[in-house]
């Protein structure tokens, strides 16, 4: 039995993180009755960091009230932080929105057009601090619920927050049939995912790497 | 300093898991040198199930000899296995690879190229006894690296699967910034990611949704 469906909004820009959006597109898609939108303020295809290629198939205004908004981050969400468009639909899509949530530096979005003022949030670990200035209450931690918002850390958190979603969107078993369906159970092969367990040589190439990753992404980045 | 491009090829093809191939592709194109390229036997966007857009910039031809080769799965694999292009192509590429690898029903592609004849390998849990009728030793693990093939389990495997691919590409500390990078220090809301952790009533619900999704998929399928 189809139930009605339920709208998830995951807008995306050029310079996305893949994994940011994929991760909980492929959680939430699995929940019955969610109908994933890929949105954008110019919708068409985005180019993610690292290169390959997502596609937005709606203008914002296409998907004004959807029950659940995804904001993914990007190695540069300055644009996306800036767009007028993007704040004005985030202001108003939240206004009636079940659940908002970001992954990653997409807290830093919906930051900047006022969602989390003085709210617990949480986002990728090298920008913290970044969170902090722009009024929320940054935390460390994977996942940080509070009231109709939901915050991730880094990347591969959305994952986990998604989860988390499903269940508040469809309950326990089928969260947990879900994780099933997408064999969710994680054997790392190092315990370097956190900046509380890693050694000092391994933060510092972190660092590099995503250095690097952002020089890239500049590289190809069309001049304005 | 850049080295040298290292070519990573992910195969795809209408009813990819989106998971499957961008959990891989977060991870391996940070690896510096790395330069994924997305190819299918017709390049242009593919639908992924649950209905999103994954785009494959290139012919399998244009990337006959890559380093390393990841292959995704998805929910019917069929036309994949069957695909003369997609068999030549892997058994040309697998013969000069240094690492070749699944994630998911991936593995039946492979195992229906010949590629793991007589191999231990794994794959989702509800394709185990499948993966066996192909000729392959499967094996209820998350990762299996065996020779120069390495297989991972379902759908949010491939990130693990990518992560010890990167310890042997790049070396420990860099596998380990990567990890760091995409913030993977997982905190899954249950236990219930894999089939000896799940309760009957979730095994089932999950039955149910991998079902529906099959059912939907085959619905947005073209007529042959």
């Amino acid at each position: 039995m189809k139930e009605r469906a339920m709208d998830v909004a995951i807008l995306i820009f050029d310079g996305v993180t893949a994994l940011d959006a994929v991760g909980p597109y492929q959680v939430l898609s699995l929940v019955p009755g969610a109908r994933v939108r890929w949105v954008a303020a110019e919708p068409g295809p985005k180019r993610c960091d690292g290169g390959m290629v997502l596609v937005a198939m709606e203008p914002l205004d296409a998907v004004p009230h959807p029950e659940v908004i995804v904001v993914p981050g990007g190695l540069d969400v300055r644009p996306a932080m800036a767009d007028p468009r993007v704040r004005a639909w985030l202001t108003a899509a939240h206004a009636t929105a079940r659940w908002t949530t970001s992954v990653c530096s997409g807290a830093l979005i919906l930051a900047a057009s006022g969602l989390l003022a003085g709210r617990r949030a949480t986002t990728h670990w090298a920008v913290m601090e970044q969170l902090g200035k722009l009024g929320a209450r940054p935390v460390a931690e994977r996942v940080v619920e509070e009231g109709r918002v939901i915050t991730a850390a880094g990347v591969s958190a959305g994952i986990d927050m998604a989860l988390t979603l499903a269940a508040r969107l469809a309950g326990p078993v089928t969260a947990q049939a879900v994780q099933l369906a997408i064999e969710y159970s994680p054997e790392p092969p190092f315990s370097s995912g956190s900046l509380a367990t890693s050694p000092p040589e391994v933060v510092s190439a972190a660092g590099t790497l995503l250095l690097e990753a952002i020089r890239d992404e500049a590289a190809r980045r069309p001049a304005a």
